[in-house]
């Protein structure tokens, strides 16, 4: 037996079989899960693990490594929330968000830090050897909201979109914030006196941080966008490239003391577009599947790994101060999600109802990523203090919060996701708002979202699809993607149901193909019509069609800023139909 | 900046990166990879990078760590060739695969050490110091022929199925043998005296080490299949299964001293059919996929790996030496297959034509597995010979060898792997002539591979299928499954090209539905005939249409040895009718 030569990876291997297992072993009761979130149980899981391994060995078991939480298990957990991250309600909301995330992160941390200190100073706790600073450090480690546990939590509640991507935003968004803060109390803590250019530095370094993040990420992501341009031949490596170039903007950015949670954010978000267009259809359900598989995985590990830590003698217990820990940070949270919305509704229109501003404040969760940060300190006499008061408030926030939340939701009648995707009808409608709304804005002068959206897509369309893209011909507008992935979905259901019809097309098909697209028709062409119809009728209705198609454009052009009316008219006219001959040839 | 805290994850991801974009520019240009196989190319590059790290260090660069290419970087690479194996060929042709592999291998082993020995003896070439033990331990690790160098070459030639299973097959089982003889020359290195027992147990030993991991194997295999019935609700961590258990056996394998190539074969092969039933489409496409993807990743990064570790100061150059192990290994190894191919040639009626040994013989590459177990000899005072010579033998197969391989099967007009898969009629023949000659031998008392074929089949359908399958229905043949991937596909073709018909179905297609499982006639029936035919004429259709596919499966039933003519007939009958109609309702 030689156990040593394999003991690495066979170890890793095993406590993801347990964590999957353990998944697994949820799911085959279906009434538990609906009940207790999946985070309490992996927890619960790992406590159990927690006291069997301590009570084997006599010994605390091994904690949660922060080197292996931040450079391996949270990495996966991000991405796969970057690269399915809504879009559209995200940069909606970007203001709101980024209110919360930073004036309500340095609020929270300073409102925390500041009331902990004020409660040290009272003899009887005998507290009075925890300064301010460290109040404030440990203020910033404990403010941040937890994108894991709160996505843990938030995925099985079903909220509307909104409400979910206010709260998910936030948490992801305010790790420049702890970032800077964190690093910026503990550097404080070891310098001897504190200088008020060190103050200014840190302010400065906010945006830095936060920016810094999105452009290593935004650069990394176009990398790979561009990559995937080449990859025609080996379809197989394709997937690769999202989680390596997303991965190496992680890591560059954490290297830079940046945000990597932010660089990854911003890697994903920028390079799903074109990475989508350029990769085949099965690396598509490759990278969805496993990036889904992967951040499941680590975030199951996450929480049996917390439970596991949890056990053991690094805890020194102080009842006021956890006890004032966990009561400050829930106050600190609903007082700045009362005032800051405040601020917020009265500039938009679409206000943050007050259930919402209740389940934003509820669902404030924290999880490893406090964890982490609290073992990370530096070695002083009441980090044992803080490494039980933090393991309390995650505790409190996952099972207290996170089991109460789904019946508060049900309770408050608060507004639920719609079930079914939104229609055709729908969407075309919302792309029509948008271009009246650029429109509008764009003549009244008023630089809002609907302009900036505007002008981004013309950049894209302009210069970034040309360079990133493989086949730039006239992009597909996602209403045409729509469809087509609907006929896949229903052509795959008829083979299901063998029922596909095998003969000639209906004649009443006929019509609907030739509405088609022309390579379509050519198709349709080769195969039947030559029989059916002479030639020269054949022509006739295709040279009617095509000219009828395209007048149908014409009368009803898509609202361009960037297009005169009457610009070019005639020229682009010849194009487009020499183009249309072309294809149907 | 801070590298030190990201460097491990940083490094591993722009090696992989690396190996990634070199493979992309092979591919941009089509005429290279054509005329060079990869793996060339990739060591190429490896020897490049290796020689920029020795000019810009002045220092040899890292050589390729064993522990990392046993443990990391070959797992993927045989997983990924077990999983695909095709089964057929490879069962038909296990017994010469078995006799090159264990025979073929020993006489290697033994031929290159003696007269490597009778080289050391001359005392002109002063080697007089490497000992006969020495050489045979080289013989040992330089004998085995490599699967990933084989793979890599093999699959770009495209030679028949039998020859590409011959010595795929060979190189992969070979694994056993090599294992046995390279442990047991080392310790015999180690050991004062060698006494007869050690020689008896090392041929145990044999036995133990290839049994051994088939066993292990089989038992992660069967459990990983059990494991995915239960991942109904969890469809997301599917693929992971495949991946844990399959490495879990390698590593399990690995610690108990056995063969793992041969265990994670065993477990590829052993869950595949199990697993595939169990889990989802997209799941499966994921699996095959990331399967894909990280084989051609590991193997890529052991190609330019084996180039990096090439440069630099661990070679002890001694033309003699090294010129006579690349003879021998040549000479031997075509003797070697002309005497074993003799014997098979006598006891098989389909046999391996003359050309078809050129080829196996030729086709005998060397790879990064010898040459990581040369460095993994314990220090001794010719080991720089060792992997100097080591090197020389696996540049000359893979460069020389594998360079010319294509032109020569052109020239010698080899056979080739046919362009089309076989048709759904030479399915049915083969699926035909299979139980016919199971019939033939059970009566003839003659026990060969389609007696134990069928009492596999009878097995596994008696007791595998019913534990390890989720829903344990009548099991569908491979040609039903063929067919709805067929209709899959058309679908698919059918949804892109926009032909998709979406009215009723035409009038003769109703028939033919009919003739398709009871369950889609329900579905037909719901949906259309209820408007076009009255309900009795329906009923009595119907009911004559299930007589008679009843009747057609009774008169030409499918020959099964386990039961008996005219065996429980009436009842089945009924029980049949019964559930004909239970699923048309």
């Amino acid at each position: 037996l030689d156990y040593q030569h394999v003991q690495v990876p066979f170890e890793i291997t095993l406590w993801i079989m347990l964590a999957s297992l353990a998944k697994i072993g949820f799911h085959l009761y279906n009434k538990l899960p609906s009940v207790v979130p999946e985070s309490c149980l992996l927890i619960f899981v790992g406590l159990i693990m927690g006291g069997i391994i301590y009570g084997l060995n006599d010994r605390s078991p091994p904690v949660m490594d922060s080197d292996i939480f931040f450079l391996y298990l949270l990495p996966p957990i991000v991405l796969d929330a970057g690269y399915f991250m809504p879009s559209r309600p995200f940069f909606e909301n970007i203001g709101t968000i980024l209110l919360y995330a930073v004036v309500g992160t340095i609020w929270n941390v300073f409102g925390i830090g500041f009331s902990l200190y004020g409660i040290c100073q009272v003899k009887a706790f005998r507290l009075q050897d925890v300064s301010l600073l460290h109040n404030l450090l440990f203020g910033s480690l404990i403010a941040a909201v937890d994108p894991v546990a709160v996505l843990a939590v938030f995925e099985e509640i079903h909220v509307n979109e909104k409400l979910h991507i206010l709260v998910f935003g936030e948490s992801l968004l305010n790790d420049a914030v702890t970032v800077v803060l964190y690093k910026l109390f503990r550097s404080f803590c070891e310098m001897p006196t504190i200088k008020s250019v060190d103050i200014f530095a840190g302010v400065g370094k906010f945006f830095v941080v936060g920016l810094g993040g999105v452009l290593v990420g935004l650069s990394f992501g176009f990398t790979a966008a561009f990559t995937t341009r080449f990859t025609k031949d080996i379809r197989v490596i394709e997937p690769l490239f999202v989680f390596l170039y997303s991965y190496l903007s992680y890591l560059t950015a954490e290297m830079f003391h940046l945000s990597g949670i932010v660089a990854i954010i911003s890697c994903a978000m920028g390079m799903k577009r074109y990475v989508e267009a350029n990769i085949s259809l099965k690396s598509h359900t490759t990278v969805k599947y496993f990036m889904k598989m992967w951040s499941s995985v680590s975030d199951t590990l996450i929480f049996i790994f917390l439970g596991v830590s949890t056990i053991g003698e690094n805890h020194e217990w102080n009842w006021p101060y956890i006890c004032f820990t966990v009561i400050f940070c829930l106050i600190w949270r609903a007082l700045g999600v009362l005032v800051l919305t405040f601020f917020v509704n009265r500039f938009h229109v679409n206000t943050v109802t007050s259930k919402d501003q209740f389940i934003i404040a509820y669902g404030g969760l924290r999880g490893a990523i406090c964890f982490s940060l609290v073992f990370l300190l530096p070695d002083f006499r009441r980090k044992k203090l803080f490494i039980a008061a933090t393991t309390v408030v995650i505790l409190f926030t996952v099972f207290i919060q996170g089991m109460t939340i789904r019946p508060l939701v049900d309770l408050l009648a608060v507004k639920r996701k719609r079930e079914s995707a939104p229609t055709v009808g729908e969407q075309i409608h919302i792309r029509f708002l948008d271009h009246l709304l650029a429109g509008i804005e764009d003549i009244s002068g008023h630089w809002g979202q609907y302009y900036w959206k505007d002008k981004l897509e013309y950049f894209n369309s302009k210069y970034l699809q040309k360079i990133l893209l493989r086949e730039y011909d006239q992009p597909k507008s996602s209403i045409v993607l729509l469809y087509e992935k609907l006929e896949r979905k229903h052509a795959m259901e008829l083979a299901q149901a063998g029922q596909l019809g095998h003969g000639p097309a209906h004649p009443s098909f006929l019509c609907f193909a030739f509405l088609c697209s022309s390579s379509d028709r050519t198709v349709l062409r080769d195969q039947k019509l030559e029989d059916t119809l002479n030639p020269d009728v054949l022509n006739n209705m295709q040279e009617i069609l095509a000219r009828n198609l395209y007048r149908i454009r014409r009368t009803g052009p898509a609202y361009n800023r960037h297009t005169l009316p009457g610009d070019s008219e005639p020229t682009e006219q010849a194009k487009e139909i020499l183009i249309l001959r072309h294809k149907s040839l």
